[in-house]
């Protein structure tokens, strides 16, 4: 034992114990959780490879197909957070000179640019302004042009609050020989979504959203098809961690070790997914597309208005113009502040342009508005 | 709001609440966890941009400086496991082409063998058998044939409980204009470790081991010559959730966003660092240490030997020869049936042949090792 080893105590803080503020979180995510969520989490820890947590293993499995509304066979939750399972769909479906055609109209549009260009794609993208969505025409032209192995769109843009209609995209790419990627981060549990329906071949999503979970363990689904493709690489998926292949190796029957999962976060993950299935798919829907109704209502009495056209608003998110004037970023601050309430500022090209308001989860109730809007009330400038 | 959209129900398991069983962790991790750090993950949730959590962020930064002992301004905690970590410092630090040498002497080195070369890397080995170490007359052979840009090295091998030592290594590396890579998944918090002392320049390790704490996120600390060596790259990270570039905007000054962290997993990770510079970092070392030297004594006393020699042997995890004629698995699997106990069985080349039996961090205890020999003796076979 090297007892005489020089130890550098500069760095050695002494902290009091930990101490959180309680917020109420109305902003893109996350969101407050479930009390039963949130206790889950302090259960007791086991290995990862204890039958008790192979079985709750399962148990998220099948519910995330709930939820998803998918018999996809490989449908798992990725150890991280929602980046780490959008870059597991663009890492496992990409070969390099694959062609990738991205629906950019946001903030995580522009990234799948990014990630699947660092997988060697060769990308091409159509665009529209932050907060509009794209026509089942402007789908299938770009389609004919660019003739892409995959598409990918956003279903949920968290940046903008839109939401792009999925019905019929599929059979587009489908006929084209194409897969459809989808991020449903801010749709997955509280925006209506029909996986299998819809022929959508990859998505992924997150935990702290529509599916009221802490941050963590991020949900992910490949079709059968979208598996076929990953069989057949002439590569290796350029990123162990979240290589599919290895996956299913501990997600399935293999099991076998491939990397320790963050254990109390599936605990939680599987209590929140319990709870919806619980509440049921379509009733959750509902909450979500009632409560956010009635934060629009609440909003126009203020002399506010959301920034996406109606038919397009996201039920779990919404942006709302910042008016001429006032100084959005100074609102929230004083939101978090003065009243414990968070909301988002505006991302990208809408940056000082709109707040963003999240009713997702278990935060999707008629108090998050009232509570907001009171606040809202005392912080807004009189002039408004 | 399309409520008429067609459910499907197969899917909607209708569970009961979580239940999971109390056992005492001791495998190769995850292990128990000190009640402060446990009831950490159960502070409120905040968003990963509030005040709070930024000061948060700063805390863990400064605190993993001293259990790494190194000023290294790029330290930070990755959100996955701590093979998410691991990839980050293979990613960062490898362009395609570059020569990397790895030291194989078990399962760890051979991963990143793959990992490398999924990077693109030109990927030499130097091998021993597993259980053994390098010495420095022979990593200054192999560096000299092979002339690599990164040598990579596992300190403390969790797949044979054997300690590379380290010091000397840097030395070599950098007279030659190699960086040092050194995996520290199970010695960091628990084994000596000296990384600006030794020259490490990039180091990865995960929470669940040595540190205490829940698996969920993972330290990672480049030197100021790897960082000069990502900041020259030629073509960007083929990694964006771990691309380091991007990840100290965040986590440096800027507070840019990235991806959403894992809020609670970063409580846990703060509270189990701030107990041990409460501790202190060779008080901790040394509680490890003697905490083995018993368990090594009890296993004599049972007739059972490390499969590893004593000067080389771990303080964090042993290895232990199964006795000839004793079904291994079948012993693992009763002290986790009839006594709530888990150890680890062999991995790779040592599969049947070993168990791996963890103490570390707040299961290195005296108590740790009475409950695991009382049940052990009621188990094995009483012809041992």
């Amino acid at each position: 034992m090297t007892l005489t080893l020089p130890i550098n105590d500069s760095k050695r803080l002494q902290l009091p114990p930990l101490q959180i503020p309680t917020r109420l979180l109305l902003g893109p995510g996350p969101s407050n959780v479930h009390p039963v969520v949130q206790e889950a989490m302090n259960a007791p820890i086991v290995g990862h490879l204890d039958p008790a947590f192979l079985a709750l293993m399962d148990e998220i499995q099948t519910l995330l197909r709930y939820v998803w509304q998918t018999d996809n066979q490989w449908t798992i939750a990725v150890s991280g957070t929602g980046s780490a399972a959008m870059e597991a769909a663009i890492a496992n479906a990409t070969e390099p000179g694959d062609v990738v055609l991205v629906g950019v109209n946001g903030y995580f549009g522009n990234r799948l640019v990014d990630m699947a260009q660092r997988y060697g794609a060769d990308v091409r993208t159509i665009a529209k302004p932050w907060g509009q969505v794209f026509s089942l025409d402007e789908i299938r032209t770009a389609l004919d042009t660019h003739r892409p192995a995959i598409l990918a769109l956003v279903h949920a843009e968290t940046s903008t609050g839109a939401r792009q209609p999925l019905e019929g995209v599929g059979e587009l790419c489908h006929d084209r020989g194409c897969l459809l990627l989808v991020d449903t981060v801010t749709s997955l549990g509280g925006v209506p979504l029909l996986l299998d329906a819809w022929e959508v071949d990859l998505a992924y999503s997150c935990s702290q959203k529509g599916l009221g979970c802490p941050p963590g363990a991020s949900p992910l689904t490949m079709s059968s098809r979208a598996v076929e493709k990953l069989q057949q690489r002439r590569t290796k998926v350029t990123n162990w961690y979240l290589d599919m292949n290895l996956l299913m190796k501990y997600w399935g029957s293999d099991r076998t070790y491939h990397h320790t999962a963050p254990i109390n976060m599936y605990y939680a993950l599987r209590e929140a997914l319990r709870l919806i299935a619980s509440e049921g798919l379509a009733q959750c829907w509902q909450r979500h597309q009632q409560n956010v109704e009635y934060l629009w209502e609440r909003l126009e009495d203020l002399g506010l208005t959301p920034h996406v056209e109606q038919e397009f608003r996201l039920p779990t998110l919404t942006t709302v113009r910042i008016p001429e004037g006032v100084d959005g970023r100074d609102v929230a601050r004083r939101l978090l502040n003065e009243h414990n309430i968070e909301i988002g500022n505006g991302l990208g090209e809408l940056a000082g342009l709109v707040w963003r308001v999240g009713l997702m989860g278990y935060n999707s109730r008629k108090e998050s508005v009232d509570r907001l809007m009171k606040a809202l009330g005392e912080v807004l400038p009189k002039t408004v």
